[in-house]
C-alpha cells in the first residue's frame, strides 16, 4: 500500500535514475533552455526535468462574443496564469483545449528537458508507475489549490498559496522553509486573482506581522 | 500509446465491469447515499461512484492570526468551495492537509459508493492502470480549470467554468449539450469566485445573449 501513497513532499518523486535521461540523450530527445525560454511541447509526448525547473502557465483566450465592460479588459486577452512549479526529475504533459492553452516555461537558467512517447514508459515499468504516482500526486495538489482559491480575503489566499507552494517545494533552512524558486508579484497575483500592486502591499503585511521573510535573492521564507 | 491518452470526455473511463462492485457488496463496502449526504471517507483509501455522482468540496480555515478586515470575514470560515463532480464509473480519493480540507458529498439522490485499498486493486491490474488514467486526465482538467479562473472578468470565468463542465460532463441532446447535474448559484458562485448574486446576475445576461439556456429542470444547456 505505501508505494501507492503521495508523499507529501515530491522530493521523494526523483523518479529517474540516470538511464532514462541518457538514453532520451542517445536518442537526441533533450534540450537545454534559458530562464523563461518557452518549451516546446506536443500532446501525446511526456516530458521530464532533467535539472532546474518549469513553471506551468495558463492562457485563456476571452470570448468575443461577450461585450466588453471596459477598455482595461483588452489588457486581460491571453494573460498569463502561474499554475505551478515541474522540478528536477518530475513528469510533465501539456494538453489544450481551446480556448485554453497549457504551456511550459523554463523557470531557471539551464533547465534541461527530456521527452518521450508514453509507448517508451514500457521499458520502464517501475518508472511508469512512479509518472502515475506523480499524476495522481499533483491532482490532488490541484485540488488543495482551488480550496484555497476560494477564499474571499485576498491576504488568505495569498498565505495559502505561499504555504502551498513551500510545502511542495520548499527547501529546510535554519530560517525556516523556503521557496527555492523566485516569483514575481504579478506571477503570484496571476495564480491568486489579484493585481500586482495589492500583492505587493499584502507581502508588506504578511512580513511586519511575522508571517513571511525574505532573504537577499528575494526568495521567500515561512519561518 | 492510445490507451494512456486521456479522453476528451471521461464517459470512456467507465471503468469497471460489474465484478468490482460485486466483490465490494460481497465484502460489505458499498453504501447509499441520500443527495447531500456527506461521504464519510478515510485517506488511503480509494473510492468508486457505482450510481448517481458525488461532488467534492474544499474547505479552508482561515488562517486566526490575521487580522480580520470586517465582520463580514466571519462568514468565510470554512465555506464550502465546489471542486468538480465523479460520476458513475469512477474513482475518487479524499486527501486533506490543514487548513485545508476536502470532502465528498452525494450530489443526487440514491448515489452508491464502493471502497477499496489501493493494494486491493492488485486483483484488477487493468483497473489499476484505468483509476491512474482518471487521476492523470483530473489533473490536466484541473490545470485548465484554473487558468480559466485566472480570467479578469467574472462573466468570463463563469462562462469558461460552464464549459469546462460540460465539456467534461455534458449529455447531448437536441438543443446542444447540457449538465446533467444541477448547480445552485451559491455553488456555482463558491467555484469562480464571485457572489450568489452576481452569478445569477451574469446567468441571466448569458441567457439574454443565447449562449447558455435552462430547461424546466434548471438544468443548464449550451446550445
Amino acid at each position: 500500500m505505501h508505494s501507492y501513497i503521495p508523499s507529501s513532499n515530491p522530493s521523494h518523486f526523483n523518479l529517474t535514475g540516470q538511464s532514462i535521461f541518457d538514453w532520451a540523450k542517445s536518442h537526441y530527445r533533450d534540450h537545454t533552455f534559458n530562464k523563461d525560454e518557452p518549451i516546446p511541447t506536443r500532446p501525446g509526448l511526456l516530458y521530464f526535468v532533467e535539472q532546474g525547473a518549469i513553471r506551468i502557465v495558463g492562457f485563456t483566450q476571452t470570448n468575443e462574443t461577450l461585450p466588453k465592460q471596459s477598455s482595461h479588459s483588452d489588457l486581460s486577452l491571453c494573460e498569463a496564469v502561474f499554475l505551478g512549479f515541474v522540478g528536477a526529475g518530475l513528469p510533465f504533459e501539456i494538453v489544450s483545449q481551446f480556448p485554453i492553452s497549457l504551456k511550459a516555461i523554463a523557470h531557471v537558467e539551464a533547465t534541461s528537458v527530456i521527452w518521450l512517447y508514453w509507448q517508451d514508459l514500457e521499458h520502464w515499468p517501475d518508472l511508469k508507475q512512479e509518472v502515475f504516482n506523480s499524476f495522481r500526486y499533483q491532482h490532488q495538489r490541484k485540488l488543495l489549490w482551488l480550496s484555497m482559491l476560494g477564499q474571499k480575503r485576498t491576504i488568505d489566499r495569498l498565505l495559502g498559496f505561499l504555504t502551498l507552494l513551500i510545502e511542495e517545494y520548499g527547501q529546510p533552512s535554519d530560517k525556516g522553509y523556503y521557496l527555492p524558486y523566485t516569483l514575481t508579484h504579478a506571477q503570484i497575483a496571476s495564480a491568486i486573482g489579484t493585481t500586482r500592486v495589492t500583492v505587493t502591499r499584502l507581502m508588506g503585511r504578511l512580513r511586519q506581522e511575522g508571517l513571511v521573510s525574505l532573504d537577499d535573492d528575494h526568495l521567500i521564507y515561512l519561518p
